[in-house]
Order: structure tokens, then C-alpha cells, then sequence
């Protein structure tokens, strides 16, 4: 089902000091940077590596405001890993198999773009399912960046 | 510097409930399982999928005791994302160029295997180096879990 680790989801409190600090310090290179408004959240999203299943990034989250999913999250838990994100070929079908196992889906659709979120069924955090192959020009979305059941 | 997500770190509790939730949920299959005595855990590796530039995994974490570095970070953190593993090519060369950024390097040299442990300048978790390209059979190295410095 899995196609491949698509993105690492990182909560931070200052977005533009860790794109720093990744670009620097591992030369990656961001790809692109959106405010989403609905989820609260400012996010960079930085080209790791390319493959045939698709490219895979690091995506820095940053909360618009405390009262937000990543502000309580950070609140909660600090600075550091927030969700994986996986590369599937069939989001549709894939949610129905999850879901089939009594996963939590936190989101079945959206209007804006094909990512969808899955709860992992114990405290690990989210797990997002970036579908399709290769999708140039949809790495902005976000990944729904939420913690809610988690730790 | 770095050509892939190699894996992701997951501690956990059970590590034959986790195994059983990757393979049925997620359709995982592992390709190895080992007690490291020395870093106190029991891991298994769960393939994701295969690239040009190496594999990528899921590995679950499971300290032998509550003293441990992993038994620690499930005391303070809980069950969740532990590190991650990324790919280098050349990873003495690697090293050099992050601890010139002021990274704390956790472990320089291992007598048993080639990866390496960083840690992130904020409380994100241990980042693994895992060197080369292709390295069947090496997937049974441990992470080195640690969290010593996250919260």
C-alpha cells in the first residue's frame, strides 16, 4: 500500500530559524512556503531526495497562534517530529483498508487538494497519505497537522 | 548531503502489537528483527519501499527495561515518533560538515556498524546517518535511540 516515506512533519516555533538551520546544515532547499489559515499554520516544505515513486521532503510547521493543532502540540510536546507522511498510489482505497482496521480517519475529504489524514490508533501522532506518483506542484499542501489523540 | 529518508523511528511498548498493526494495517512486511543489548532495546525494520539511492523503513523500538534510553523518551514522551534516519553517501564527510554547524554529534565511531548519530540543535530527536547507497543486509543496525536532549 505504502509507496514510500513522502515527508517528515516537523512542529517548530520559528519557522524562518529552522528553514536556516536545514538549509545550512543539510543543504536542502526549499521547495516551496505557504500560510494555511484554515489549519493555522505556516509550513516550508524542503526537497530532501527525488525517487521513481515520487520525491520526499521535510516539511517545518510553524503555529499561526497557540490555539491552533501544532500550537497545542507544541505546547504539549516541544519542537521536533509531528507526523509521517507515506506515498500511496490509491488514497481511496487506502483509507477504506485502513479504516477497516479501526484507524481513526481525522479527515476523508477535502476540496483543496488529495492528502488525507489517518490517526495512528495509538499516541504516535498522524500519519498522512500523500497519493498518486510523482505530483509536481502539490507539495503545498499541508498535511493537516493536528495531534488531536495524541500525546 | 543527504539522498534519502532511510526510516523512521517509532518507540513503542509492544513491539509484536506494532509489528502486527504495520504488517495488517499497512501491509508491511519485516525484514528483520534483533535484541541490541547495548542501547537496551528490541527493534524490528519494516520495509516501505525501494529507490535508486537505498530502501526505506519503519522501525519500531522497544526498550528491554524502563532505564534505557528508549524506556526513558516512552517515560516523558509516550509511545510516538523517536528519530529519523536519513541517507548519506559518505558519512565521515557528513559528520564533518554538521558538527561545523554546531550539531551535537552523539556518536562518532561504532566498531559495529556505519551509522552515526546526530542530534538536533532543538529538542526534535536524534537524526541517524545512514551511509551509502544500497546496503542489503545491513538493515539490521540500530538507530542508536537515545533522546538524550530531547524533552
Amino acid at each position: 500500500m505504502l509507496t514510500r516515506i513522502d515527508h517528515v512533519g516537523i512542529a517548530c516555533h520559528d519557522l524562518a530559524e529552522k528553514i536556516e538551520f536545514y538549509q545550512s546544515t543539510f543543504g536542502l532547499s526549499v521547495v516551496s512556503q505557504e500560510v494555511n489559515e484554515k489549519q493555522g499554520v505556516r509550513e516550508a516544505m524542503l526537497h530532501v531526495a527525488d525517487s521513481a515513486a515520487g520525491s520526499s521532503y521535510v516539511q517545518l510547521l510553524q503555529p499561526l497562534h497557540p490555539e491552533t493543532p501544532v500550537g497545542r502540540f507544541l505546547a504539549r510536546r516541544g519542537e521536533g517530529l509531528h507526523h509521517i507522511g507515506y506515498g500511496v498510489i490509491d488514497i481511496a482505497a487506502a483509507l477504506v483498508a485502513i479504516g477497516a482496521h479501526g484507524v481513526r480517519l481525522l479527515e476523508r475529504n477535502s476540496s483543496r487538494r488529495p492528502d488525507r489524514r489517518v490517526q495512528s490508533p495509538w499516541p504516535a501522532g498522524s500519519i498522512t497519505l500523500a497519493g498518486g506518483f510523482n505530483h509536481p506542484g502539490r507539495r503545498i499542501q499541508s498535511p493537516w497537522p493536528d495531534g488531536s489523540g495524541t500525546r
